[in-house]
């Protein structure tokens, strides 16, 4: 019988950024962003949590190589993430609003197509900002 | 192409409670409920998280704002559980067992109609009251 | 209305294991396993959390009582693995590769029955191995 | 050469409570404790860390056994404070206003000659009532 | 007998910086602060422990009232780097390498009079950049 | 005016280890140690942190180099501890009962003098061996 098994990774990045709409007047953007629209910039430490799942491999008692998975999040994601400016710096959140739900979103669609490759199926991206909120995209 | 996502507020109490069934004799209570029976009371430091989903607001890259969220939770919920006594004080667990279990399904019906006038579907409701257990109520 | 909640318990254990498929040579297993395959064995505190669900009973608020619960996973469970070899001294677990993803699949199969005869339904098993990686199993 | 080492042990409790000087008027109360003045009492979780020191013994490697100090724990101080009303339940609490600091000051107070007759030195007793607040107290 | 009790309040905030010697070219920038020198910042959540130190009030149990500490903390220090860039926009820190160790030392200079106004002795400031690294800073 | 600081720095290490008094019976192991004895091992993930003091560097605004401190610390600590069995590979803990204790304590004199060449001072090595129990070494 074979068994499906979901598995998931931590990875963690240190990133600035700001919520800013530029198509917004600055009272607006502080009305709706508060000090989230700080010109200069903020930034957190984000965790990274990536659920994939499969039947396990009979040889290994693996559903994925766990290190095969922190490299390809290395490479595709965190290089591109960790003590960056997300607005400025990251080239897959490009006029992208830096939203955490955004960059959840913009995760899933840089790494879902290598996920698949390697047999694997991508369940959930979670990105906690702060110890008070995080968000989960299911691919919906 | 919208795309659905979760977010999770964190709010946290402390309260007081016991648990003790009035139609049962205190031997029973003991029985059944143990130290948690306790006549003087006992209490716990409670995390409350709360999940809900919606699309993403192309303008703000929002599911919901966050301090909007918050607000909401104090209002409604933590003002009526932080630092009272959950069998005496708070108006929606009147005549209810304190238990984990209901205070989460109570928490549930105080605001769901609350997050879906905001354009939100409510998705669960996480109660942790120790280091060791936690329920959650999905909204069956 | 009855209400259907989930209800979380976690318990911990420290064991030891290695991650080697005697099938192969040493090179393949080092190869494969890097660090997790070293021949004089390591390892983990390991966190187990337990999910299962039931309507909730009226007269004691719960969904199932926790100390029952305990009790049951200490004793069919934790006994096994905590300061245990997995490799060598689980019942369980004997000719099966000791991947985090075979233990959870394992302990399922041996608490399941025992939920069940509680008039629980069993949710979900997680079992995290190191702060950065954890599987869960749901019963697929 | 003999070594000084310190040892830590981690317990927890969960109490009622509350602040409330009978001397003043309720509104006095109310001014200078808030909410914590609540007059059905409020709870935590609370985490207890003990800090003791002694040289290794050379045949356990241990400064102390750990079991030997969680026992004393349990029967001295856990047992007293654990699902209790700190203010109406606890021996060493009689007529003592239950701050953090005061609770911390008595825990020293009931285990300190114990800890001495056991061979080594109480250091420090730490007491954690929410993750925002932890109180020391060093003997001074 | 009056007893003397530390008592620590954590605070949290948010905030981009980056190290850089405005006095050394890019390269050598590069070479000593690594990734820590990207020019368009990064970020942290940062974690602030403030301990002080006092006799125990008798009429209040307390050391110093939890909420005034906050109150200073907010006013003289959160307010200036929370969801600011701590090279840009904190006054404390004009001109001063925004190392965490230099940060956790401005702090100190910015309420060590308030404490002592307040009858307390700030004992030590703690500050948490990541999970992987925290400074201290005791006065020296 | 120049401040001395303290810095530290968390690495973690996954390793087997039994705690066994070769010159005992079999009996009397069993009875002090409990199932730390258990002869086939069991392991855990320690969290080694290490504190070290010094002046800040004027130009760099740090205490030490974190990066070269964790080199240092990879390099003669965790290189020999990390996914090991502490009885049987690891060099510096042959024929020391590999207590937590010892383990903290022969870290200190491994890396003391290293610390020593690179200008600080090392002030105390914590190790987290679970949750529950924690022990330090601050040189004496």
């Amino acid at each position: 019988m074979s068994r499906v098994v979901h598995i998931t990774r931590r990875e963690r990045f240190s990133a600035a950024h700001k919520l800013y709409n530029s198509e917004w007047t600055d009272e607006k953007n502080q009305e709706v962003f508060g000090k989230c629209a700080n010109s200069n910039w903020h930034g957190h430490n984000y965790e990274l949590f990536v659920t994939v799942k499969s039947t396990i491999n009979p040889e290994t008692g693996f559903v994925m190589d766990l290190k095969s998975l922190s490299d390809l999040l290395k490479e595709k994601i965190i290089n591109h993430l960790d003590h960056k400016n997300l607005n400025l710096d990251t080239p897959f959140m490009k006029n992208i609003m830096s939203s955490t739900e955004n960059i959840c979103v913009a995760i899933w669609d840089e790494i879902q197509p290598d996920i698949e490759k390697k047999g694997a199926e991508l369940v959930v991206i979670k990105l906690q900002e702060t110890e008070n909120n995080f968000v989960e995209y299911y691919g919906e």
